[in-house]
């Protein structure tokens, strides 16, 4: 749960990481976007604001936006009605994301992850995205994301998105975030 | 047909572009990157430079980039193997691009067509493009499209992609360039 006071200013800085690398939106846009806080209610550490430009049957693409050290949590996406869950394209526009997947755990990973949230990341596999690279989640399978010390633009491609649809390893998470005044 | 020696300049101009707009690309994105002139050996007005991000059974992503007034030819995608034609969003990210489709004629458009090709540009329903602006071109659909006088630089989200199998309204065009030396 977030205020919408906290909403309104997390929209401000958003943008303002949009115009620092020059991705353009419409006012429509902008107006539709949504802050995922998970239902953490601790956006600073574990959320992200996302501008879902199309999502249909064929295909789907977003801007995800990230302040410094903000995590999307770990999760996958499962099968949904006969089809194999989500496959995912994550493009680095901006600043550098690390990507965390099943897989051989990697030494020493650049996440820095809070106390409280630590036993729900499980998968440590890293793969380290900078401005201009990419890397495909395969359907179904646990992984989670940190932008770094300077935040992150991440375009997503996608097969559709079916966020309800979504398995979180933390089971306090709400995929859909509350405002409150 | 193009020379090697002016595939090398227009990808070098094309950089020049995609820096302009913060667009980064990997060595190897920029290596494998397409000059399309649609067998016409007329470049400056008929073509454009592609990067394919990601091309998939389940999704399909590219940069488009496009000089002053470049026109990609009017095409369509008509279903394959059972799957309706390839469906596609176009997503403006720098400059401005025209888009024409089937539909009602639109008066005074504001493409601009060499004589020599414009038998061939048959449909003239317009769609602007301006930055942050974006499009879907259904399945099936003839289509064809122009950048302003900056040129533009266009994201394409869609269904997989089949190069092969678009249809061209224009009888002498071949979808893949020939290079001589």
């Amino acid at each position: 749960m977030i205020t919408r006071q906290e909403a309104a200013a997390a929209h401000r800085r958003a943008e303002e990481y949009l115009q620092r690398a020059n991705i353009a939106m419409t006012p429509d846009e902008l107006k539709n976007r949504e802050i995922a806080d998970f239902g953490l209610s601790d956006l600073n550490n574990i959320g992200l604001e996302v501008i879902v430009y199309v999502n249909e049957a064929r295909y789907c693409a977003k801007e995800l936006v990230m302040f410094p050290r903000q995590i999307c949590p770990e999760h996958r996406h499962p099968p949904v009605a006969g089809e194999p869950g989500k496959q995912e394209t994550f493009r680095c526009r901006w600043g550098e994301v690390y990507i965390y997947m099943q897989g051989k755990p990697t030494p020493n990973p650049k996440a820095v992850v809070p106390e409280r949230h630590r036993k729900n990341m499980t998968v440590w596999h890293e793969v380290i995205l900078k401005s201009g690279e990419q890397f495909t989640i395969p359907p179904n399978t646990w992984h989670w994301f940190q932008s770094g010390d300077q935040g992150a633009i991440v375009s997503e491609f996608s097969s559709v998105s079916r966020d309800e649809a979504d398995e979180f390893r933390d089971p306090e998470i709400g995929r859909f975030t509350v405002l409150k005044d």
